[in-house]
């Protein structure tokens, strides 16, 4: 094992992270670990960058749901990776898990209730960054989120923002499949047409080329069942202003909040009164023992049978995380935004 | 009967409304009603004012959970009321109402879903004000939504705004008795006095002397697991930071908002996602069902007992209505504001 070439956490952002300052890639020459019991070392093969890692770029003095990464040591991520030693029965040599690992070439990994093997990687040929998209984590997010919090019913309005990411596609497909009409939001015409053609939205539109309320008007003339909010200011604005009695607000994230010390005021939350809406957060760890049951089953089936599709944003290397991160940050990626490390 | 004396609703506001210029009282002075089949008559007792009220004064274009006021028409308000004629067999004359009237002497009843004969009323002698407040729909606004939203559990912390008023003050009565620590804001010195020396609060606060997000930290220092919310605005954001991990906001209200045309900017939502906190609106005839259930027992019998305390605000005469509700969006009221037209 002659190098591992590991992406470094150096400083915390206020706005956006800057490469170099904030992090960088770094690689140790020499890299030969001794594992102690319970751990296992990893070559890792593709990890996912999701936007509540900048949630992690924080003084870990403030708490929040997701530890914060530490400075001096490398990010860490959900990742799919080849188990190549092990002092730990659970997890023979050659196994593939689903861990989180670190923005890395090889990590020691000790032993963590979150890392599982994932059954018939080799055997069913997927892509290996479906498992860190639409069979891993955001996969979860949509899945199960959309279930317990949007708790769908068929002619419903569903309306998605960000919707060409990674949770977003995939909650269009499946509130489609389950008979609802569905509406997208993203930041681009090559987005949109993406969400039209291919994903099989019903409308979608670009909200930088126009109002998100007068879209929404437009767009849902009968009114939003469920908000799935991904993107939080203004767009949470526009969504409860065009939302229906009792409808439900799964909060996903805020992304538009998250790289800016001036964070918008939604003025119109008297729709939460008068409208008698249901507005929830929650993390994809609190569904996480949904993962091996119906989600994987059927969200696999359905990839199998190509009856969804999935767009996922590569980049290749440890080296282009931190710039991919960036662009993420900045919806620059188009699809699930992945960075491949090895092949299996 | 010589004459009606009714308050009228004349115009839309956009701010506060103005006696006299948006509603103001008027006499018909030879009041001979002819009654249509199904219809009743009733000398009005006591009315309830409720800040939903200023939600009715609105242009009847826009939609809400309320119907708007009726320009021309009087003002409705929840009251209880004596039949003294009847063309409706479940209503006899001599029975005690609870219902829709006017803000008025007398009112002609159509027969509506939410007339109810009161049982029990001049048995137990409870103030008749009651059953426009801690046993009206103030008192089940209270009940239902602590139990439906709120999901208490011994041990945890309420925070309530507006705790003085009509649903605030049985709120925390209701959370005290089920073992949870309770803490109010209110508008005065002497409000907060009441919550804390005759209501049984743990802790009170006047927000107008300090910052509701330092006065939280200190006297939350665990943290508010619901939050009851009938303020909005910067209320709603100190609460919001300082709520705990999977906290619960019951959206009764958010008086701040209701008397401006430039509604205070939420800027801290990213709550909701990170604490994983559920916000829900509501309104009372959700609930509706449990009127005579639980909740009217178990509320009357605790008032019987004197082991709830309960404030009213009472004004005399329909005259003085207009002048008192414009008192109540202006925190002006102390305790459950009710207009008494006349006695038993």
């Amino acid at each position: 094992m002659p190098s591992n070439t590991s992406v470094i956490y150096l400083k915390n952002p206020t706005e956006f992270p800057v490469v170099g300052e904030h992090f960088a890639a770094q690689t140790i020459k020499d890299f030969k670990p001794v594992l102690k019991d319970g751990e296992v070392l990893t070559r890792n093969l593709v990890f996912s960058l999701d936007p509540y890692m900048r949630g992690k770029m924080r003084d870990s003095s403030k708490e929040s749901y997701s530890p914060s990464f530490e400075i001096g040591k490398p990010l860490d991520a959900r990742g799919v990776a080849e188990v190549i030693e092990s002092k730990n029965d659970k997890f023979p040599v050659g196994s593939i898990i689903h861990a989180f690992i670190g923005w890395e070439e090889y990590t020691v990994l000790p032993e963590l209730p979150t890392t599982r093997i994932i059954p018939g990687v080799r055997e069913t040929k997927l892509p290996l960054s479906s498992y860190v998209g639409v069979l891993g984590m955001p996969g979860l997010t949509a899945y199960a989120s959309l279930k317990d919090i949007g708790k769908p019913k068929a002619g419903e309005t569903i309306f998605i923002s960000a919707a060409s990411g990674a949770v977003g596609q995939l909650a269009g497909q499946l509130a489609k499949a389950w008979g609802l009409t569905v509406i997208g939001s993203a930041g681009s015409d090559d987005k949109v047409d993406y969400l039209l053609k291919e994903v099989g939205f019903d409308k979608a539109f670009n909200y930088k080329k126009r109002s998100v309320h007068d879209a929404l008007k437009e767009l849902a003339p009968n009114g939003i069942d469920i908000y799935f909010e991904n993107v939080g200011g203004e767009t949470l604005e526009a969504a409860l202003d065009n939302m229906n009695i009792f409808g439900r607000i799964i909060a996903c994230g805020m992304i538009s909040q998250y790289n800016t010390t001036t964070p918008y005021g939604v003025k119109n939350l008297m729709n939460v009164v008068s409208k008698r809406l249901t507005m929830r957060g929650f993390i994809v760890s609190d569904f996480y023992e949904q993962y091996f049951g119906d989600f994987f089953r059927e969200v696999r089936d359905l990839l199998l049978e190509k009856k969804i599709v999935y767009k996922v944003d590569e980049v290749k290397g440890v080296e282009a995380a931190p710039n991919a991160f960036v662009g993420l940050l900045q919806g620059k990626n188009f699809g699930k935004q992945v960075v491949t490390v090895a092949d299996l």
